[in-house]
């Protein structure tokens, strides 16, 4: 793959790699204010352009040297913005499910969604009924999270109407035409690309080194429910850098994309880090809905239980990062 | 070791160790009963006295052939009676050290016995406060097994003080002095001890092949919460096997013993299981107090991620179980 681009300056590569993202975001917003488009489609359309996005920012971040960077700057801005907005109404929905879905499997109780065979007689097999307490935590986090996600729906379709994001879509037209790079340097050959890439990897293996990858190959260290019944700044503290590694696991990710070397290798790692951020928000999800006026103490232990269920899976998700890291380690050297 | 019993005979060997444990009862018997003896005092002898009436009560269940049986069931009885009522005092404490233990640990606070060194300032560290809920929920758990422990500690006194108690007394000193053996079997050389201590070791790893080891070896599967929020009987279905795995375990680790075999290879596999059982009747404790008509919300939610966190450690001791099982079944092959 790395080929392709070798009688080929640095600016070309570049120039080919935000171009299919920035051709990849217009395909989605196009998909996206299709009217009669199905809510599954919509919603489809709205990851893969923020999927576009995320990329053209970290290219750009990146590479930056090579890029007019006042203008870079300013569109990476304007992207994050974006992309910000336009996760939330995910987020909800998915953190929603990913709490529904727990309670079930908390109640040792079949998940709605698994289709049950009928049996030898033809009687389709009761999945297991929630507990008062489940059923009612369910409901809450329900109310909750089904508030906030109609709110973001509103942000979003507010902010697909704002004349700010008219800005950025004709942006990203521009840099589907016609890549605003730095004449000089992005006329050096392609292997000027590698330095910058080599510098996100540089910050990447810093911040995982920082990580307490020691303590989490131990499973059961019980780490991530330290502060469970503590405040949620302390739960915070310790993820953050995880998140951070996150963050810059994905940037890394973008830039070999860039280089076009195999990039599938990280996903894995990516995806684990995407669980640990799934399951620590939904954890803060549930210690929130706990501070509810009011619940019953039914309700109140269901999101107890649920909470630390969801931080024991923030520390699943750590071993399993320290795990996939190790492995890749070892097969790198 | 074995070869201390080669030309003696199976009814020697048995009587050996039966003497000594017998023996061994009689002196924490006196121990205990001594007045004045501090209760810390009293706690170590109960214990002991403990040990020794299971290693007597386990030694007469695998050896039964080789004893009188009618003799040997009827104090097996007696001895079962007597050490429940003594082990449901210490169990209450023991409980209770685990779970209030657990949320200081939770709340990310220090325990109350670690020691803070003063700083250069001369001042000493603060250590952190528990959390509203978990201090209650810490009340609440203290005033309910306080109480257990005080009627559980009521009962060992009328236990130790009834007749039933001394006729087990009586029973005790007369193995110490004369074990009542079955005559034609005891006569048999020391291997005649060989098959009946090796029916105990078949029916253990038969009970280990029934667990579901290979599920428990993957850390995080998150199998011992799946009924967290179901009934509780749920849980206790699923702990069974693992408890009974437990008591095998002993008789095997009694059988070795009296065999004259270094036993202490086992010790850490049953270790762990005391483990498991202590954090699932942890758990359970915790379950039941969040029962308790009218408690805050706040304690409810902390019993909720105590409960939680307790059914963690219970899958941490089959993980645990696991990799003591397949190391020792690949260092014995």
């Amino acid at each position: 793959m790395a080929q392709q681009h070798h009688d080929s300056t640095a600016g070309d590569a570049l120039t080919e790699y935000l171009q299919s993202q920035a051709t990849e975001f217009l395909r989605s917003l196009r998909m996206h204010g299709e009217s009669g488009v199905a809510a599954a489609e919509a919603s489809d359309a709205a990851r893969a352009l923020r999927r576009a996005a995320r990329r053209i920012s970290g290219t750009l971040h990146t590479f930056r040297p090579l890029t007019d960077q006042a203008w870079a700057d300013g569109l990476r801005t304007e992207l994050a913005w974006l992309s910000g907005t336009l996760a939330l109404e995910h987020a909800c929905s998915s953190r929603l499910d990913r709490l529904l879905d727990a309670l079930h499997r908390l109640s040792g109780a079949q998940l709605p969604t698994a289709r049950t065979e009928p049996d030898a007689a033809g009687t389709v097999a009761k999945p297991g009924a929630l507990t008062v307490g489940a059923a009612r935590a369910g409901a809450l986090l329900e109310r909750q999270l089904t508030l906030a996600r109609t709110r973001a729906h509103s942000a979003a379709l507010q902010a697909l109407g704002s004349s700010r994001f008219h800005a950025v879509a004709d942006a990203v037209a521009v840099l589907a035409s016609d890549v605003p790079l730095a004449p000089a340097e992005a006329a050096h050959e392609c292997d000027a690309l590698l330095p910058l890439a080599a510098r996100v990897e540089a910050r990447l293996a810093e911040a995982v080194a920082a990580l307490p990858l020691g303590r989490a190959a131990h499973p059961y260290n019980a780490e991530a429910l330290v502060h469970g019944l503590g405040s949620a700044p302390a739960s915070e503290r310790q993820d953050a850098p995880w998140h951070q590694v996150r963050l810059l696991l994905r940037l890394h990710r973008y830039a070999q994309e860039v280089l076009g070397a195999d990039a599938t290798r990280l996903a894995g790692a990516s995806e684990t880090l995407d669980r640990h951020r799934d399951a620590a928000e939904a954890a803060a999800a549930s210690a929130a809905a706990a501070r509810t006026p009011r619940i019953a103490p039914a309700t109140a232990y269901a999101l107890g239980v649920l909470h630390a269920d969801q931080r024991h899976e923030v520390e699943a998700a750590r071993f399993g990062f320290q795990q996939l890291w190790q492995r890749s380690v070892v097969t790198a050297t």
